[in-house]
């Protein structure tokens, strides 16, 4: 049971440039980043990436959750002090962590499009991991709707 | 064991307009909404608003995860094209439902002075509920680290 996701939606991915993901850890118990993303086909990718985290990136509470529940909700919303602009894109999605393979490279290389900052420290050479995002339900908000 | 905010962590969160809530559901599948918030001594209040969200305010996903599940992470984030200015602090809380009561009056209130769509609506007047959340965790990341 997958969602797909209808041209408004993407219009709308591409022109946010930050989203906050949702996971929940082995006991249920919420948690949440924002992050960077980006669309190939039908999915979404989210880089575990070269911003100074401390630590190995791979013990990260996010990549954790995922292995213990690999579903995520990928929010992504538009702020503005005209309440009457507020919209927000709710992405239900598996996960899944991609460590190699042609799906990651395709992700890395979609992330280094879409971020000059990713291809200025050669993300995709980094060998870090690409979260996946399988849409499984998508939910739209806008406090003005205009039909999309 | 509750955390206290620094006086860093809420000149922060005063100059952020928006958040992201993370709860989870009964079953722990994670969620995540964008909100306005307000502090008020070591609280803060989420309210549940008049923007327009079609049907019963209080059948939200947020509440009734709540209910289940009374903690949720409240994550405020900075996003800038120059990710040197990156920042954000997430903080861990016991949630509470306020339906009426002083606290709740004295929440509403902050949250009309902080936000001038809010007083504008009458918010306080709407007769619907604050979420209050207390302070467990609190964790503080920045891109340049500025020893707050």
């Amino acid at each position: 049971m997958t969602a797909t996701l209808r041209p408004g939606d993407r219009e709308f991915l591409e022109e946010q440039r930050v989203g906050h993901l949702a996971t929940s850890d082995a006991a249920g118990r919420p948690y949440v980043v924002p992050v960077c993303f980006a669309q190939v086909g039908e999915r979404l990718y989210v880089p575990i990436d070269a911003k100074p985290k401390r630590g190995d990136p791979r013990a990260l509470q996010r990549l954790r959750n995922l292995h213990a529940r690999p579903e995520a909700v990928l929010l992504v919303d538009q702020y503005d002090e005209d309440w009457r602009s507020l919209r927000w894109l709710s992405i239900r999605a598996r996960a899944t962590i991609l460590e190699r393979g042609e799906e990651r490279a395709a992700a890395l290389a979609a992330l280094e499009r879409r971020y000059a900052q990713y291809a200025a420290m050669g993300l995709a050479a980094l060998g870090l991991p690409v979260i996946a995002l399988e849409p499984m339900a998508v939910r739209r908000w806008a406090a003005m709707p205009k039909g999309v």
